[in-house]
């Protein structure tokens, strides 16, 4: 994921066996919530010790991190679409997707964070990074097709539309729908950018 | 609070004995964070016993709600600066100091939130609903000055300033600055609604 127009998403860092774990822990935090789910039953429905999870994961927070992580992962890759309005609402879509499959988990990872700076970065390093890259390479396209004009990219509000439609999907009572992020695309960022 | 003009916040619904259990539980909640708060060590500190405290906080996420929205009510009021850009800039400061102060409290009640329909019901009314009171008012003395138009309001995205500062505030690993404001302001928002 290192930069220019790579297809691929980034590889999984973890073994299949690992893999299976986190895919089981997802379910059942899907299913519980995080305050309900436990390493024992991760353990026991992977047919695994405790100590197994616990010497990869040391907490139960590590733990659903590499989860959420895991379960995003293959998503982490540019629509290319072919223009940059269809980029960007690929993009949006995906993002209120993720927030709304992943809800509880992302609030009770955020609530962990607050706690425990080294999940902290994990998140920055993990999660967030890997879509920064993608939002780099959607503009570098629009770009090289001549759409959108680099002067106009204001780097400390890159992430101005994942980062509404997080917040509308998390903290908000108003879920964003596919009209929220047409509006956000067609009269926001478009005009900006352009 | 009900519309136009009006300089007074909310008044409190509290008497003040019980705005004095709301600040002591709002000022641990500061020094010890959500999850090692107790209900106990709030009636303790206020010389009150616990079933004082539960006869009208039935549980610690009712307690700390009411404690948040408290804490944060006397800022409810339009900020009438004079200009539309110095009120906007004045409401975004306004949602970065909050959501930093008040930061873990809001995440946990965020998380409480997942598995508490009454909680996010509340905070809708409490909180949300009276920033949006604020945010109208803001556009009506613009459109009164003559300094937006009110065909460029979009309602669907009428919280995108405070939305996206919530974001970065509690979600993201990039604390909003003075120039995070500005930008918004001047680069997003402005030239939407003039």
């Amino acid at each position: 994921m290192a930069g220019s127009g790579s297809d691929v998403p980034a590889r999984s860092r973890w073994s299949a066996r690992e893999a299976e774990l986190l895919a089981i822990t997802l379910q059942l935090l899907q299913q519980h919530g995080y305050d309900r789910l436990t390493v024992e039953a991760v353990a026991t429905q992977a047919k695994a010790s405790k100590a197994t999870v616990y010497r990869r994961w040391p907490s139960k927070a590590d733990l659903v991190l590499a989860a959420f992580i895991e379960g995003t992962r293959l998503t982490v890759v540019p629509p290319n679409t072919g223009s940059l309005r269809g980029d960007l609402l690929a993009l949006g879509t995906q993002v209120c997707r993720q927030a709304c499959e992943h809800g509880s988990t992302m609030r009770a990872v955020l609530n962990e964070m607050s706690h425990n700076p080294g999940l902290k970065e994990a998140l920055q390093n993990e999660f967030v990074h890997q879509r920064r890259l993608v939002i780099d390479q959607v503009l570098a396209d629009a770009v090289a097709r001549g759409e959108a004009d680099p002067a106009k990219f204001n780097d400390e509000i890159y992430d101005l539309l994942p980062g509404y439609l997080v917040f509308r999907s998390l903290l908000s009572a108003r879920e964003p729908t596919d009209e929220t992020v047409r509006i956000l695309v067609d009269e926001v960022l478009l005009p900006i950018l352009r």
